[in-house]
């Protein structure tokens, strides 16, 4: 019954903890349901590269706990072009692959559509910490990197509350917000700044000094990078009032790695096998995702070209809360 | 507006992880609102000890990230009986205390929706590790024990891949399995013995010793301590085939303590905001939940009667995926 | 200048973290001393299994993080007869292998003394989690075994805070208390019950009802599995005083996993950095140590056969500061 | 018998992870020897302002696995000058103090020396994460520190194997390379730059290149604050080797939180005890340290002016192994 006979995967763009899990996923549910598996080295690079090698159950043993992508990544700009992709379709067709399933971002999709469009059946699976695919309300990576974010930041409250300091953390995020809003709703951060929320310094100065006047023995300010660098508006607040001496952290990379939670690791594992039954159900050029707790499919093209809404209810909570 | 002055809030029945974010956002909230609050140490025998006191602002400072609960918990049988709950009826109204928000399980429910009949405003939030709720896809405290599970079986993995060993893990879960479903898939368990799904336990040895010949170098069993003792599992898996010799892990109270992850937190904050706003509309007698990713209030009487729904769709994914 | 120009590494009885540690640096020094490497999988077994195989710097890449050992172990029977031990020694003269160092406890250095005494340049290397082995302050992975007692004392006290409970928790250690010891004096457990210490479980009672009634939240009992088994401790307990009513927790296994601490890692490559470069030397038959910060060598024969002191100053210590 | 009969303490300039563990350690041992505790609150500053409380067994319950201090630190310019000392002593002096432990790095230590020198008996423990203070082997929260740094090097590996990148990551230690150079050993970084070595950039970056080529699939420089930004040693190496496109990661103050680690913990207990115990037995003017394995006294004046060795065979052997 199986529309397609031979799929393949690969992770591409920047890694996120999950991806493993949703490679294992996509092995076993495609053996499982009768269907062969290749793995692609290094996303559309190693595609082109010809860096296909056929994937059995232990070869995906042991690696839903781990971080980063046994497949590894890489950009490529030769798959950018249209003679790339149809490269990449002809390679494919060459391996007899009629089924390929792309782990990653925005980047990522755009080349699952491509492909789509030159026969070969796609899925998209929304793999990046940022948390900025629409039709999804959560991305594989995005729980973890909140984790690690909260984690830092309960270490640097102890050092803070010693001092009665001020912390300026600087978080990934571009253009979505989401890591600092999640992570600093769940950390008390006093101040978030995120892309898509205005926001006056000056306000925000005066409120961080007249709560350490109150007796907050700590003040914590979560700046997405989308907002600007932590170091700049660290000093942008220590010249508003010179009595905001904080300390910035930059988490940077580490954001990325990492064992995968259990959300993301079932995230991963639910969309990925949702992926290969939809693939071998017909289905092309979708990404899928989890509403609302339901796993559905969506147009790429609607994926690439719809904003994700930013969660302006949780925004006013968390600035509620941590007064 | 409001429809309550003053309100109360108290933890009751087992601890869980995200009942101190629950009490900093109950206090919080009701602040921001211009309700007074007050705590109540050590559930409903606490209210019948008059152990009950003013909460501001910074009482509830750098509790977030904290295990247990600040308000602590007690068993309390006096107010089992109707002259126990007349009397902390009684007590909350001489204090002027016209809302009460219970954080606790479905014991705890009972006696909110007692005091509900008796004219004090109440509710209820799900502060439970073990996710037997319903009308809430999640309890509080319930993401954190499955990443403590989960964690646990990370460092089994290591040593049993060293070993070529199989392992028996009993998580928490009298009549519901959703710490050892949760878990059990986010850590690749090969066999989830719950409640909800019988077994045969000839299969599960005979599958054991199949995957082990065909060069598994590790077996999880993770077994809901409703379904039995890991003891007496490993010894009935042993007796089918004496080369199952597998080492069991009790896992206890590790499970209900430590930092709450990011969710738990953000889940807490989020459920006790809306059970505050609520209870100043003039609501009483509910449960709050979140369901599909919406806030949702439930008459208690009707989630204490109503058992949780077992996801069988997500049991047969990880039986799918474990091979 | 090398008096030995192959040597071998094997991992045997019992693995601990740090395994992976040991492994690299025996490769890496080995290689950059000019020394060719094989790694022998599954221990002694694996050697009369030929199961032997040249090693070069990338085959330990990305393995120090790692808990269990790449070269896995295993029990062998044969190994403990002498005709086992010459074929052994038979088997490694036939790779042209001239030195092996053994990763593992006591067991596994009686077996490298053997071979010692075959002519095959032999070192130990003290892998184990239970800190029994003698001529060395500690093992390999007993600081990270520790830390999981800790870390999950930590999580216990949270719970048991909110209950104010006592806890009984089991620790691995058949002859030797010191994770009882170190993990006791860590997380402040008011009682340590260790094989090389006398004990009265009268008093023991007595102290924990005294201290409740002086206002101690909880209180840990920690019994390294020599003793007896944390259940048979709380029932004892319960029987002389009611009201203690002591939760059991049982780590077993989980002791011996997870990622290793830096100290555990930094220990471990010193050693084996050591036993290489004492096998160039000409030494065998020797085990290695570090005692008091300084690497030393000392007869396997006379390390079997000490018994390794128990650190009274440190239990009083402990006894002092847990009021 | 004791020389003295009140004591009092205090933490001073950074804090650092074990510092708690400390102040419980000298406040238990005290009582148990007799002695009545006081308790300073923000170091010098909270001496000259009078802000010294009494200490009981409780009033340190629940702290030793807790970062940062309970008695918080501070900056005190008033106390560099010779006023400053003397009201300090004037100010002990009425409350009949005749002994402190003060818990800090060299600056604290200065302070107590003065003390000392009026007649206050004084004795300092070494609190700082930099291991920067000589005559004793590690300081309190170094080995925490460490940990950090290795764990947040560890999520960096995952998504650098992921992209076959370097990182430049740099910690903390103005003078004192200690943290690079252990946490480099325990995370096998390729390059470990510290202010007590000299190196050259062209070779870094050469060898860098040269490992790539080699297949190695990502590469760790680890950079003390002393000896530079990370940002600018990236930029270096990119000037050197366009194709070195290092990420950075600057991880702050995030090192000088969190729980301590089991081995600082017991560092901190047994260095309070030994303190207390010296200052009853009349010492002053002295620093506590761990010499391998022993516990030493050593005149402050002695400390404060010995620059402590570094360890160049484990620097040596780190590069040895990281190739």
């Amino acid at each position: 019954m199986a529309e397609v006979k031979k799929i393949a995967v690969l992770t591409s763009g920047g890694d996120s903890q999950g991806m493993n899990a949703a490679v294992r996923a996509v092995v076993r549910s495609a053996l499982f349901f009768g269907v062969e598996v290749y793995g692609i080295q290094r996303g559309y690079q190693g595609l082109l590269n010809r860096d296909i090698f056929p994937m059995d159950i232990r070869s995906v043993g042991d690696i839903i706990q781990r971080g980063g992508t046994i497949l590894q990544s890489a950009r490529c700009l030769e798959f950018l072009k249209p003679e790339g992709q149809e490269k990449g379709a002809e390679i494919l067709r060459e391996y007899g692959i009629d089924g390929l399933v792309v782990i990653g971002g925005d980047g990522s999709y755009n080349g699952a559509n491509k492909l789509s469009k030159l026969g070969i059946k796609t899925m998209g699976l929304p793999g990046t910490i940022d948390n900025d695919i629409s039709f999804t309300d959560y991305t594989i990576g995005f729980d973890t990197a909140v984790s690690i974010v909260v984690d830092a930041i309960n270490k640097l409250r102890d050092t803070m509350s010693s001092h009665e300091r001020s912390s300026v953390v600087e978080v990934m995020g571009r253009h979505c917000g989401d890591i600092a809003l999640h992570a600093g709703l769940a950390s008390g951060a006093e101040t978030i700044l995120v892309p898509e929320m205005p926001f006056d310094l000056d306000e925000v100065a005066d409120r961080m000094k007249d709560n350490f006047a109150k007796g907050k023995r700590h003040s914590i300010v979560i700046v997405a990078e989308g907002v600007g660098k932590g170091e700049d508006i660290a000093q942008a607040l220590k010249e508003r009032h010179a009595s905001i001496d904080a300390r910035v952290t930059v988490l940077g990379h580490i954001q990325r790695g990492g064992s995968p939670t259990p959300a993301d690791r079932n995230l991963a594992s639910r969309l990925a096998d949702f992926a290969v039954r939809k693939l071998i159900e017909g289905e092309s050029g979708k990404a899928c995702g989890m509403i609302k707790g339901e796993l559905v499919l969506t147009d790429i093209d609607k994926v690439v070209n719809t904003k994700k809404d930013f969660n302006v209810e949780l925004y006013n909570l968390a600035s509620r809360l941590s007064q």
